[in-house]
């Protein structure tokens, strides 16, 4: 096929822990490389909340995702086209990630109408009547400029009956192989979206169809929608070690240090999640020795950083008690300190698992930081 | 006297223009020099809004105000002295010159009552009952490190009639020397507060008294408080040129790019307004041919800079369509790119003035800006 010629990126498996399936690589795609394990910040309306794009850069940041339902409905696919793509529009000169639009629509459209053609449905903002296929879908995000694309799936509701997952799993198989026809020769790196519930027969036959389809790599999705924490934990275990090895796995939306802790524990190599970022914005902040929360009055008058072991622009600078200062005059000084703070321990936390994995020693390395991040 | 040993500040005028009452000069404290005439960002509650202490370094800014009686409020001294003084609490090292309190108190606080004493009121965020006193105000600018301290006044009503300015008047009198007498040696400069009203004689009699009290500057108050504009420039321009030539010269709150063109032209050194950060926030943008108002429709797929002219690092890297988007998603980003702005246009504004000044070419500089601000 013609979309093999050009190579949209290029993955490396450089090292592989002994003592778990976590494994250290990198991911290049035409704007850079990045090392992996890899967390993408999420920056949902062309923005990650409260950075400046060359903050994203400056924590170490290479690859962020942006949303291709944010913004077909603002500032509308026009906007971005004029720009030239979305990296112009937000000043961003590092590789995005688009997701397909399959979640949002799920979560936060109504009057959604499925059907084999795709999903009808009002917008969020305005209500506006809208609709998108897996054509659409990759079309948008070939017009965003995305350095890799996600095919467009839908995304089951937690608890749908077997019977359902089947359906739509069959359904999100369909959309796979026309997303996977509609991308143009230049677009970019395009994953598929491994669906299937709890259910350990149907998520291994889903991935065995995906897997055959050419896909530049392969994501799981479906998790962390409501479920018990043991059963996102127990299918990542499951399913992770089975994706292709010689491709990226990704973990959509997950999650907090240990749900990535766990994710890279079962040979994940790509994370995203707004957890950074939003908790941030309410004031809880990540330490290597749990989390805290900023604006309690035990920091009144602590004199402390956010975390003594931390070495961000943010714990260099300011004391806890500036910081619940800002929080409590709600001060956007405040929220960009702390969005700074704890992206720089995402990054950190994803820097020193990979070391440790380089190192061989991964599994110990985890279980003495998980002990320090239950506090 | 004892104070005069120790410089609190040093102030040499470099250069006067040929056509207008404007000068160039430089402002140095125990933390550093800044050229005048000079833009002071109100940095309100420990934070000029928006702003990391390092964008204003980088835009070029020196010297920032800050509010003694919104940081006697919250965080509360304590909090302050803890971290041993404002610069270290919210990380700025430059120069901050304090107000008194005196403004804040008369139009922020409830339940004032004025005594020879001092004034007694119950704060705008918990209503707890306050009470603020020339040696109050001075020991709390202490506390908080400032460079250049502010004698606690009382700025009088616009409007309020001849015997209520003159009393008021006297009284700020006999506060501006026991300011004076109860700073202790190390403190900072300080400088009084001229009063009077929209009366020439009490404002020029307030002067001569103020002029002989020994305070290290001078600052016109009791401006811009609701007056008609043009009264407000008449007396700017019959007080500046006749305040001490060897002094700085400081015009409080004011204000928008043209006031602050007519401030210089009639002598003023040093300038102060929430204008350019708080019109930032709600989409305001100045340019040299005028402010623009980025939510408009016609901005929406300009692929323009605010200001083709401008060489910040927002006119560098973003399109008015970009920023518009961030506006109308209520974006964190925005309000911090837009602050980025207005204030490299003030900074460079007074950079501008400064050198039209040195020229000797203020009056035609002057014009031909007033004319494109105008639009």
């Amino acid at each position: 096929m013609d979309e093999k010629k050009v190579p949209r990126i290029r993955f490396e498996v450089e090292d592989c822990d002994p003592g778990s399936e976590a494994r250290a690589g990198s991911l290049s795609t035409r704007r850079g490389r990045v090392q992996t394990p890899v967390f993408m910040p999420v920056g949902t309306t062309g923005t990650v909340k409260a950075m400046d794009p060359e903050d994203l850069a400056e924590l170490g940041f290479g690859l962020i995702l942006g949303n291709t339902y944010h913004m077909m409905v603002r500032p509308g696919e026009e906007v971005i086209r004029l720009h030239g793509g979305l990296h112009s529009f937000m000043g961003w000169a590092g590789s995005i990630l688009t997701d397909s639009g399959g979640y949002q629509v799920f979560s936060l459209a109504h009057r959604r109408r499925i059907s084999e053609q795709g999903v009808s449905f009002c917008n969020h903002i305005d209500g506006d009547m809208c609709m998108l296929t897996p054509e659409r879908s990759i079309s948008i995000q070939e017009t965003l400029g995305a350095d890799i694309m996600m095919a467009f799936d839908e995304c089951p509701p937690c608890g749908a009956d077997r019977s359902y997952l089947r359906a739509s799993m069959e359904r999100t198989s369909r959309w796979a192989e026309r997303c996977l026809r509609a991308r143009s020769r230049f677009g970019g790196a395009l994953f598929g979206i491994v669906q299937g519930g709890l259910e350990k027969d149907l998520r291994l036959e889903h991935l065995d169809e995906l897997a055959s389809l050419g896909f530049e790599g392969l994501a799981i999705g479906g998790l962390s929608v409501g479920e018990e924490k043991q059963d996102t934990e127990a299918m990542v275990a499951f399913l992770a070690p089975r994706m292709p090895a010689d491709r990226p796995r990704y973990l959509m939306g997950v999650g907090l240090p240990e749900d990535i802790l766990h994710g890279i524990a079962c040979g994940v190599d790509m994370f995203d999640c707004v957890v950074p970022t939003r908790n941030a914005r309410n004031g809880q902040l990540f330490t290597w020795r749990g989390p805290i929360q900023i604006r309690h009055a035990a920091h009144r008058h602590s004199l402390e950083p956010i975390d003594a072991r931390c070495g961000c622009p943010v714990c260099r600078r300011f004391t806890r008690a500036y910081l619940r200062h800002l929080y409590r005059m709600d001060e956007l000084l405040g929220m960009r300190l702390n969005t700074l703070h704890n992206l720089y321990f995402y990054a950190e936390l994803l820097r020193e698992a990979r070391r440790a994995i380089l190192r061989g020693d991964y599994a110990a390395w985890s279980a003495e930081v998980m002990r320090g991040l239950q506090g």
